[in-house]
């Protein structure tokens, strides 16, 4: 049995992925994708992910893509602790919440993290390579739907967006404070692929200058949670994966 | 045990559970919402919708919502034929399809269906209600991103995104014709909630005048599969529930 994670030391969803491999034990291969050099549109990894988007997982020679059905399968496939409620009803909420961590938490935080990062890092590569060849990798990005986004907001987000996209994200984060009063996990007494997937945004959230919103003084619950689950062994294991572009200097 | 769904008769992710429900035989009663009227955005059922969108499932006085959610809980909690593979690669793939039916072929669907049916459907309840009674109820939706989404498309959308759109959707279409090489059914030799997922959508795109890229000439193995899909008692009874008003005039 080989694992090979296709992955990016700080994206959201190679978090996910880093963290459901760590709980369930399995032992992986790393193949790391500088988001920086825009690795994730060059052609041999697009004929691994066909969205050019990390983490793809090559599981003996077959490839799993997007982050929530990656989680699914590990939890599915390998030994470990069951990571999903056994109560189907909870097991409901598990998947209303991964779908909402994928399109409402991180389609936002995208929004949020862009004028400040995804636009300083275009900026870093076009001053060293020019805005042509910035403007070649753009189209080269394999998914129309997100080229089309980037092409759209590679002048700078506006304000507004922003604003908006912080109210959603604040929405979702009274959501879980309120599902939080049920139990200790967010669909219940089981730790489960819901609280994997919703961290890197709760994380990110608070990376972005937003931490007052996960304190204790607003909305206690989730700082309790974020502060708990941050203790878990799998966390610690895939929030310090670091870039081994930069160890190696 | 008692089920009880909430559903508009000609709804996408309506017919996705209906037909889950008629694959396992599951007895359910029906409470029409009426979409024309903005039912679903009435406080009464945005107390058990809470994003004021169909359908949603209350199971012996617990509540589903999110057809690939709603999807998942039927295939897991009810007896009847496992409407997922065994294998869990395919499960995953089972997976991807359902998050794309949902964020791809129905996000883009809403914009190729919207100057034809919603807007026209909007421009009704105005003339008969009034224009301030239909933003009224336009501001009743409860969900702030589909708010603004609706308020910006209000005005009708451009052709060119409407381009965009089937051209996403032909994208999707090329993809399904291309993963059934491989097996009679999208994931595999098993029905699954995949072919379920996307079906309404293949459907909507043909009602939408775009039949001729679900036709034999065009994409022959979905052409085969539209057809035999329709021969399924499920779909049938799925798909032939009518609007109860309608039949009461």
């Amino acid at each position: 049995m080989a694992v090979t994670l296709y992955h990016w030391w700080g994206s959201t969803c190679s978090r996910k992925a880093r963290t459901a491999l760590a709980e369930k034990g399995v032992d992986w291969d790393s193949v790391h994708i500088d988001l920086h050099q825009f690795e994730n549109w060059a052609p041999w990894y697009v004929k691994i992910h066909p969205n050019g988007v990390v983490p793809a997982m090559d599981h003996d020679g077959r490839i799993i893509i997007e982050s929530n059905a990656i989680l699914e399968y590990i939890d599915e496939t390998f030994d470990g602790p069951e990571l999903k409620p056994v109560n189907t009803w909870e097991r409901a909420n598990m998947r209303v919440w991964m779908d909402k961590s994928e399109h409402v938490l991180h389609k936002n935080m995208h929004l949020i993290s862009h004028n400040n990062h995804h636009a300083h890092r275009w900026g870093e590569y076009a001053a060293k390579h020019g805005q042509e060849a910035l403007m070649e990798k753009v189209r080269s990005q394999p998914d129309l739907q997100r080229r089309s986004d980037e092409i759209h907001n590679s002048d700078g987000i506006s304000d507004e967006v922003v604003a908006f996209a912080v109210e959603r994200v604040k929405d979702q984060m009274s959501m879980i404070e309120k599902d939080l009063e049920r139990a200790p996990w967010i669909t219940g007494d089981t730790f489960s692929l819901a609280d994997i997937a919703v961290l890197p945004f709760v994380d990110r959230f608070k990376a972005n200058g937003y931490g007052e919103e996960i304190s204790e003084a607003k909305r206690p619950r989730l700082a309790e949670w974020f502060a708990r689950i941050q203790e878990r062994p799998s966390v610690k294991e895939a929030y310090s994966f670091m870039d081994p572009d930069l160890e190696a200097c």
